[in-house]
């Protein structure tokens, strides 16, 4: 049985990313999945972790988005891969890596670290990056409500973005950057172009 | 301010450790917490990790610890430990490299430095550990609901004991082992004995 391809789709909130992945996902015939919260404990996880009205220090932020994404790796991610099906993913590793250690100031070594020990050898084949400005961003959520995420501020999304940046720079192989203020469905034409370059089970 | 003391009692289920830790509590004029779950997120976070029903990974289990551990650091025992009042706890981080490390197989070094991002530069003065045999232990426990925890096998709880004998043996300064089967005001004597070395602010 080939091991299907992993996927997974990053950038700052409101970048597209989500939409871009369903998409992605439907075109390629993959398992469509999220983080952090895919799974009943993940949910459970996730609504802590949004909730802006409990305090919690970036370490517990990280340690709980690492325990819901081990979990998601073992109950959903690597199943699915296992048995043959692609999966793309709403956010993996790098989103931790990204918001809590660029963004909140967590010891990058120590966050890679305890990484490693979550997802083992679960790696993704490419991770496409969203790209917009901080501005940008902000002006598309219109909505009165903002998760502890939403309602940082903008000097914490703009590390967020110079985070992900740099990732994207040191791995080149392993990383497609694109610019998400382009009209989404040149991003998804873009996206297809490049997934296509992957060598997907059963293609 | 004089810092409060911080004190740690361990051991595997039944090994009488609570009630002592209780007692300690009392007689120093210490906060008493424990772990898993002393705070409102650790309470969510101790359902599912004593919930035997939910699949969980060895992996999730120790982040969902950690996670809890972090919280419950910044939350509860830094905070009294500041202002002056001694913390006495019921568990900490050895329970984590003891179970999830010794007794079910987590790497020791990725466990160690998953722990020394969670709890960061707070450490146990002294930690205390109740050693009874696997099987007293196990004959104490008449319930006949058991916890994820208690529901495995007698192989898992001897390497979770030996695990703690060997954690003890390597760091005799800040470790105390107590034989567990003595009488309980006997090992209450004993821990007292023990713990009136320590210096207690304002004692």
């Amino acid at each position: 049985m080939t091991r299907g391809r992993f996927v997974v789709f990053e950038g700052i909130d409101a970048s597209g990313k989500s939409t871009q992945a369903r998409r992605a996902a439907t075109q390629f015939s993959a398992l469509f999945t999220f983080e952090p919260g895919d799974s009943p404990l993940g949910a459970d996880l996730r609504r802590w972790l949004l909730d802006a009205a409990t305090p919690m220090t970036p370490i517990t932020e990280s340690l709980l988005m690492l325990a819901d994404r081990s979990h998601h790796v073992s109950a959903v991610i690597e199943p699915s891969l296992a048995a043959g099906r692609s999966v793309i993913s709403d956010r993996f590793s790098s989103s931790t890596i990204a918001y809590q250690g660029y963004g909140r100031g967590v010891d990058l070594a120590q966050l890679r670290a305890a990484t490693d020990l979550a997802i083992g050898a679960c790696r993704a084949d490419l991770t496409i990056l969203l790209d917009v400005p901080v501005e940008v961003a902000n002006d598309r959520r219109v909505r009165d409500y903002r998760d502890r995420f939403e309602s940082a501020d903008l000097d914490f999304h703009e590390r967020v973005r110079a985070g992900y940046l740099e990732l994207a720079e040191h791995d080149p192989a392993h990383w497609f950057v694109l610019d998400g203020t382009a009209e989404e469905h040149a991003v998804t034409a873009a996206v297809n172009d490049r997934l296509c370059q992957l060598d997907w089970p059963g293609a």
